[in-house]
């Protein structure tokens, strides 16, 4: 059994949602045993609505729901929250193997932080969503939002964290690792970026590929995109935005004329397949790169499917030894040696 | 008449794509007239191809062109580029309005700042894209990689900039000006993102809306967003990532059955628009937003009708008056009295 928790309080559709994401990943996995945090009445009255296996789940009662506007630093000190209590249980209890939650980014950032303990070696952890790419499959992006500042040892852990999840969770052998920047050119960049390719580039344990631009995060041909928080988030929310301008485009269009509109007809399912590509939410949230545990934050709007394909990729990443990864990377790299002036 | 130059060299497809445009432009504004600078030679040979009004068109004769592996501070000192000669006769000859190029974009920043010079009190040029959003209109993004490091004072004229871009070239009055952030809330991002929400705050001379996010860019209600070049840029560059995913996907589902091939058949039309507007380039290249005349930097890949729409932009931020209001919101803003450490 892969127990893991789901706070099922945290995001915009909580219980709801989170009910209903947890009865369909049980159904796909049967080796999955979850523990919801929260209001025990309002999952139960959630729950009624399907037929489970109710051997593989059971439910920690939290009077307390973290919200969005809570300060995190603030939020972690109250420890009947759905979210807190789970991260409590995961630290505290060894045949826990990973948290789902689709609450305050903030609040899991910090709790991850503080409660749940970093990586021995790991200076601060990493938000690192899957973005779907035109070759089919996924580019890492880490960090994406957890840290606002960066300095160039942060961003060479980025590398390692980022390449141990690309192995551990997609199989991914000697993952290719680009640096996001302004142009591709060595010498792009400011003086963190320039830094920074000069220790990657002789840095050992990732499989650096030079600097890339932000269109090579959907279109380009690295495993794993290293950014700031800053500009990781620019990146991630302009692609998101991105494709709700494009599907906004294709309405119009697709309804401008007769002959669109029939055709519309017969690509109707060819259309919710793209649709369901360009949700970038589904794809199964953003991994908290750098705590002891898997920890995933999925998006606050998750519906029950995006909630399943999360608490999936926490199995996964579990099931890949992506800490053990993460540790003989670490151990390979030898950072503290070659880092030049950061710290 | 409205006196435009353009480097006939610039750009991948140079001079063929930079001489149809030409004769494009020269077609559609009859008060338009063209002087382009290149290889005589060449330009010549390219013109043999169609017909257009000869009174309207004269060429430079430039032996010499700048290159993309040039490095800018010594491309600008090569008199005889096609580029660097316009940007001469740009400065010295008051008849001449604008100028149009394809080519590097470095020596087409370094030549504003240091042969044409900028607009008094502006600190430094920010590289302006238009880029379409949600609404069927544009927001204008400064900077998008003129400045891989920024001050707040200069974010802050960026957003002058950009309001007197929005209200000169696509008739926006009180444009609402974003500062692009990791986040919405005040307190967001790093040390400038926060200083620099306090000061246009409390800036005469914009409508400031607060902070927005990559995703507003193209489906928020801002009309400009103000951005560091550096994440600016990974803005721009992944919007046009996901721009090419999503046609990428497209083009595998529509052809993925029968059925779907079918109403391909019917969405042809619909989908040629669609593809025109996901093709960022086309809307008319970057303004050179800063520098005493209009320049605008056409994208490397330019092909004829992307010259002429971006010959048209730049007589449109002429015939706007764009340097005078430039003048006007920087008096009015008077941004030293309420710098607070930056300078």
């Amino acid at each position: 059994m892969v127990k893991i928790l789901l706070d099922a309080m945290g995001g915009d559709n909580a219980p709801a949602s989170n009910v209903k994401g947890a009865v369909l990943a049980l159904a796909k996995d049967k080796e999955l045993y979850l523990i919801l945090t929260g209001r025990q009445n309002e999952i139960e009255a959630e729950l009624k609505k399907y037929s489970y296996d109710k051997t593989r789940l059971e439910i920690v009662d939290c009077p307390d729901v973290v919200s969005m506007n809570d300060i995190p630093t603030e939020a972690v000190k109250r420890k009947q929250s759905s979210l807190i209590t789970a991260y409590w249980m995961l630290k505290k209890q060894d045949d826990i193997c990973g948290l789902v939650t689709a609450g305050s980014t903030g609040a899991t950032i910090v709790g991850g932080q503080l409660i749940l303990g970093r990586i021995r070696g790991i200076k601060r952890p990493a938000l690192c969503p899957a973005i779907p790419n035109v070759r089919g499959g996924v580019t890492l992006l880490a960090d994406c939002g957890a840290n606002a500042e960066c300095k160039s040892v942060m961003l060479c852990q980025f590398a390692l964290l980022g390449s141990a999840y690309a192995t551990a969770a997609f199989g991914i052998e000697n993952p290719k690792v680009g640096l996001l920047n302004n142009g591709t050119e060595e010498h792009k960049g400011d003086p963190l970026r320039q830094e920074t390719y000069k220790i990657m580039s002789s840095m050992s344990g990732i499989n650096f590929a030079g600097n890339v631009e932000g269109r090579d995060i959907t279109i380009g041909d690295c495993d794993v995109v290293v950014a700031d928080g800053f500009s990781g988030n620019v990146a991630l929310k302009s692609i998101e935005g991105c494709g709700k301008l494009v599907l906004g485009i294709m309405k119009r269009e697709l309804s401008s004329s007769v002959s669109s509109k029939i055709g519309y007809l017969f690509i109707r399912k060819a259309i919710k397949r793209m649709r369901a590509q360009l949700d970038f939410d589904k794809v199964g949230g953003a991994l908290l790169l750098g705590v002891k545990k898997p920890v995933i934050k999925s998006h606050g709007t998750s519906k029950g499917e995006t909630i399943a394909n999360s608490i999936a990729n926490a199995v996964n990443v579990y099931r890949g030894n992506l800490i053990s990864k993460v540790e003989a990377l670490l151990e390979k790299a030898n950072l503290d040696a070659i880092t030049v002036s950061d710290e």
